[in-house]
């Protein structure tokens, strides 16, 4: 078979792998609460919007304090959590950033119970190059359950 | 380490990550009942052969007609659904043609309710190249709780 | 754009595939109750530590047993499982092997019935290069519901 790949091509394939394994290490480090390597996946003034919280996370510092917050309260409930991310759509940019849009799953298990999907979202970052690899931007989750 | 990757190893890297972004948008058009471009994403005269619908859909017109039933039927539920493929395997045909089998679930989520695995299901697809990407030709989807 | 893709990129993109690729078949024939085929996705004295099994079972032709009496379980009881991977984080070591860390999620529908969340699982994978992709050398899974 002649193989007539593109650069381009061969570029999305790579950014398409490095994205996912971008984000599979991002939510292992979340849910581990790892609170500072994960706030190293941010930029230093980032902006993290989820619905969970009262109002937009802003930078690196207020990132890693509200992940310490999670460890503490999960630690005495006993449940652990898991963020799964799916169908992830990246689009490079023109301006070198990558915009992606994904399902987000949380999956929630009590010590000694059944497990179930705890909540069903979509997230929207804005992904920029860092040293090794991505940092976001910006993040955007919208939970399916809320109007 | 020396890197002695292959044209064919490099061609099926690439095509992985492809046929992956290619499910991701196509899954997210169908959850946001976007009946046209979800229809370009099947060929001219595509058979979609889905155990919730009483014979096979064929054709890009009635692919896009039945997606705009779905919108009307899911606006008065307030229920949303999102699709997630996974344990995608894609196997290159020597006619040009990708093969692939993969999982498929479906979430449901209430307004104001609990998230839900509405549906497992496996789906064996048939996707031919087109201009930018790939088409759907032939899809069979098959539940996992229908005998 | 200019592309200024290192052979170093390129490599990791086509591991990242090829490992997707390869836990989507050994799932798949798992699910399949193909106990052969799922056996040599493994090495031939690979240790496989789950937590279902009272002790790490320990080579192809126990693996393949083991599954030969899931099959039997499985027939009498109407249900299908189906495994799924997600948030892989794969890392190449420099002795050519792979290491991987990622979610494993077991879906279970009965016949006729609503289909659920049965296991949320930790999975952790060394993997050593094969003729034609990888084979699992060593498995250790955890279970989120176990303390």
């Amino acid at each position: 078979m002649t193989v007539t790949t593109t650069a381009a091509e061969v570029e999305f394939g790579l950014l398409y792998a490095e994205v996912q394994q971008f984000y599979s290490r991002q939510m292992q480090l979340f849910d581990s609460f790892e609170a500072e390597p994960w706030a190293q996946t941010f930029t230093e003034d980032a902006v993290f919007d989820v619905p969970t919280l009262p109002a937009p996370v802003v930078g690196r510092a207020a990132l890693a304090s509200n992940v310490r917050r999670n460890a503490e309260v999960h630690a005495g409930s006993g449940e652990l959590l898991r963020h799964w991310l799916g169908m992830l759509d990246a689009r490079q940019q023109s301006d070198g950033t990558v915009h992606t849009r994904s399902y987000a799953l949380v999956y929630l298990t009590p010590r000694g119970g059944e497990p179930r999907v705890h909540r069903v979202c979509v997230m929207e970052d804005v992904l920029v190059p860092a040293p090794g690899g991505w940092q976001v931007a910006h993040r955007l989750v919208t939970r399916d359950d809320l109007p």
